[in-house]
């Protein structure tokens, strides 16, 4: 067996991590998992959404949307259009549940951190990529409301990080690129925390149905895809 | 441990299926989960979506609605609102995708089934019920075209049903319903089909991040309630 | 003359009123006008529009809604759509005003019910069965307050109900199912109150003008259903 | 009695039809009803809709506006809100609806005209004004299409003209003007065509139900008002 | 050379300012430039919007909108596709900027005049007429303000008006009209001060791109128009 | 005199173009105007809007976006809000405009390019800086239909770019970053081509109007600092 690819079915594409990519916001990661680029910014928000307001407690929500010519094919521009389509709303959602996943939202206070997720170049991925990148923007702001003198210490619990495996002519393969995505028969999105917690797991048939043996094998292999990505985002902060 | 419901952890709510619930729609059937009601009919229309013109393949696609005061506070209305919100698209999508893992589009050719999925009264569970009643939906509008002689065989390759896990006061515990699902740190969604082969699985960390082991000893329970829900399907239509 | 559902001219379809037809509601009426079938749910909210506030009086609203296979051949869904047809905005102020005619708002308070009129099967007349099964669980929500002891007595100052009469073959009918308003020339909808007073009259000619004589014995066709119907609404409350 | 306007209970308001008041328009016709001014303007366009298609039959629609200034406090403009109100939807199906009943569309052929009626000015019964000056600008792209030899003989069968007539302090008034409009407890708007059929009859009660021969008093007030305006139409054209 | 319209280079078509042209607005002005006819209306409110609260200032806005057969043939009602075009939002923030040029904000006091452009008939130059109407219309609604005690002096310090050019055959020329402007290379709308000074320049090359030489040129033939439009705003104001 | 940003009157920010970008679109240039950097793709379609079709000529259009945190305070995404600002449609309307005026149609033939500007990070004169890197994108895409065959020479008829200018305490200044704008009085965006030609002229008074002699300066000013873009342009697509 040889993923389309070439890489080992257990090898991730290179991922690099660059922090401060633009000058604007309080976090802003360009991350790349081989072409799949991704700017994830953190935006840091003195209030709360309603539903939050006098609980003493903060808020961390995503955004995600993808670059009109970052495809292959132009697609259509969501602003133009006037609506998000159901899979940006999804994908948005769960950035925002994992990043969730790993804050202590009382010792954050009473301010709410937005992550934009948006995709300058697409080759599958860009879901796991956005999760990935967007734990360091997060890391970033709060560590700047430390600095600043906001906050003693950061409400980031764990690191969370996210990859995608799929079963290739019967061999399970970490992180599809774009070819890969379309060739597998069983996509599964798997976020994970730094300590090994998992915080979600999506996986969905493409094709035929898939076995309980097949979803075990898929899970180990994303593990092991998570701890090497954790290890980077280490390294990126350190750096 | 009890459970709020006082159910067995392994107990599904009472399940019921009615067919024929309503006189138009070429399937429609209203399915019960204990207190969540949803009508889910099935429409057939002789052309398919624009990218699969002339392809010699069915589609079928889903939606999702809630009505306003199916739940314990009344809900805006969608279409007063001019959207669909980015829990309505997921599901309905998920409805789609999980309804499609099991129709052969060849045999099915070139028309649509659209599943509709309304709930008329919410208490827990309503994408699952949603999955479960649908299946039998679309196995009635497909046998409507057998009658019809349109098709000579059923395209239905097997049955799918959905049901939903938690993990609560550490015990696996199955088919939550609204107060459940919110005292369980994890919630689960699983999708399977009759032969045992897995087709969605989505697993959220409400809380705390989830072990592996937790993972497994979910996918268990769910694949027993499957089951069960499998055999519900096969006894209503048998009726 | 034999009408296309073999009724007398001035023979009502089999209606049937079926209170608490869901649980969360304050009131949650199912009612059927034979194959019309409408779920009318009371929703009370503790506060009231900007334009009444302070102003110590109550507001009563509907919305209205088709599931999308209610009707014959599927309809797209509002929500889907983004926007809500002039014919439902029509018929949702038309429930919202002939309700309004029988409260007393002073003696509501300032509080507002909503009424969502939602259609899961059609067959003809679903406003006027919306009318008429919204009076009933407008009744049964305002029965509520008073056991809640937020009100002594009722606001209900009178029942009202709706139905439609047209001209078939020369001869005045009463409440048309789908396929006798496609034969109709003239299709009138009458909402009257228990006591007799007109609340509402909305005559269309589908065809040729109609006369003045033609109008009178519509109206009183419409006068003699609407009292049957008011007893069927009070029986309903009654049982 | 008298009527805030010191008019007769039986007295129009003045009524100016100026014809060709703009210069693009197949038909363009500015008319008022006192202080009510409306610009209707006819379309004619030489496809109709897809619904007709083939069918050898043309079509008539009308659409509605405000100007944002046309009442007494600034309306927000409809075209930056993003969407036409209720109301707007409610009377442009009325306008539309009036004008069908008056025209042979085998007569017009596989063409459509659409009529435009925006309020330059209201003071009460803008969409009286409007049917009543939309016929005639009608009326003139019906003729302009004989002179440019495409049509041998008008499809216009009749006239139609609309009032609104009203109860105040127990007397039938002819044709509210705004302070009127708000002082009457029930308003009627009447469409009738120059032979004296009824089109179309829509009677609300702001305040308490009318009584049966209210509706009579104010029914035969219309059928006067209606033969007024239907005269003035046809000195309109014949000038 | 003879330009399409017949008129000199330099002639501007004739222009018309009726005042009070409706009756509710504070100030309501039709301007007519040759068959272009524009209503501009005055509205003030006695607040401002959120950006300016406690400001002391005041704010004027203008909303721009053409009727749907105010064009040769029927343009789609902007309120029933549900947006403005990019074209209506250009031409409204160009009127509401040119317009705050010329008034004391100060002055005007925590208070907002919104001035609507609605488009009746349209023959080429719809904004500059907008903008020359529109500044009679907000002196006179400022009037209005001094009139009523609310105001001092008026905050106008200086009238404002606009005018198109172009170069048709290599002749600079004034006042497009619609043929002419179709027929012209590069198209410049100028907006001036009555004192000389320049509030927008917007010069477009339709076709080739037009040298420094053509721009001089038409910038003095601009400014001899808007001396002309000028003067005729105060012997409007003064009649 | 001194700039906020210390450069001289005359100087340009450092301008980078980066070619190839993003590797799907035809032509992908990210162009820096110091602190501000816009990615500007160009994607070929082989097909036409409906007004051209069979025409025989090509078409141009470029839309434009920026990304939420490309600002100093977060801007809600045009995608969430379902619509386009009037600014944002402002802007892609004069991109596509000023591209237009250096293409030829007939020789692009029946094809449309489309230019997306994308905002990663704003320090005034994104749209300048946007026109300027968008005709490199075009150049590049538009060489990839030579390479490909499908053209045998290039549409592009010249170079165009575009610059920003002000009046900056009564001295002229060249290319206003963000602070600059803001402390300027007059703000005009010029566009001309590589032979010198205008294509748009904007400018805009923001405090008081300007007069013709300043008009003057300002417009020679650009005239230099778009010379030394397309010498910048040129450069980079030699390199």
């Amino acid at each position: 067996m040889t993923r389309p690819s070439n890489r080992l079915p257990a090898q991730l594409r290179d991922v690099r991590i660059t922090r401060n990519y633009t000058c604007h916001a309080e976090g802003s990661v360009l991350i790349e998992f081989g072409n799949t680029k991704v700017l994830c910014t953190a935006s840091v928000e003195e209030n709360v959404p309603p539903f939050l307001r006098g609980k003493g407690e903060g808020w961390v929500t995503a955004e995600y949307g993808m670059l009109p010519r970052s495809t292959h094919t132009r697609m259509a521009r969501e602003a133009a259009k006037g609506k998000q389509s159901g899979r940006t709303q999804e994908i948005q959602r769960l950035i925002g549940r994992s990043l969730r996943a790993v804050v202590d939202m009382k010792a954050l206070g009473e301010r709410q951190i937005t992550i934009d997720c948006d995709v300058l170049q697409a080759d599958g991925g860009t879901r796991t990529a956005s999760i990935t990148g967007a734990c360091v923007a997060l890391h970033d702001a709060l560590q700047g409301l430390i600095a600043a003198g906001k906050l003693s210490a950061s409400p980031l619990k764990d690191w969370v990080a996210a990859v995608s495996v799929g079963m290739f002519e019967g061999t399970p393969v970490l992180d599809l690129d774009y070819p890969e995505d379309s060739a597998c028969d069983t996509d599964m999105n798997v976020v994970i925390t730094g300590s090994g917690g998992f915080v979600e797991v999506q996986g969905t048939a493409e094709g035929a149905p898939f076995a309980r043996s097949e979803l075990d094998s898929l899970l180990a292999l994303a593990d092991q895809g998570i701890q090497q990505l954790v290890a980077l985002q280490k390294q990126a902060v350190a750096g």
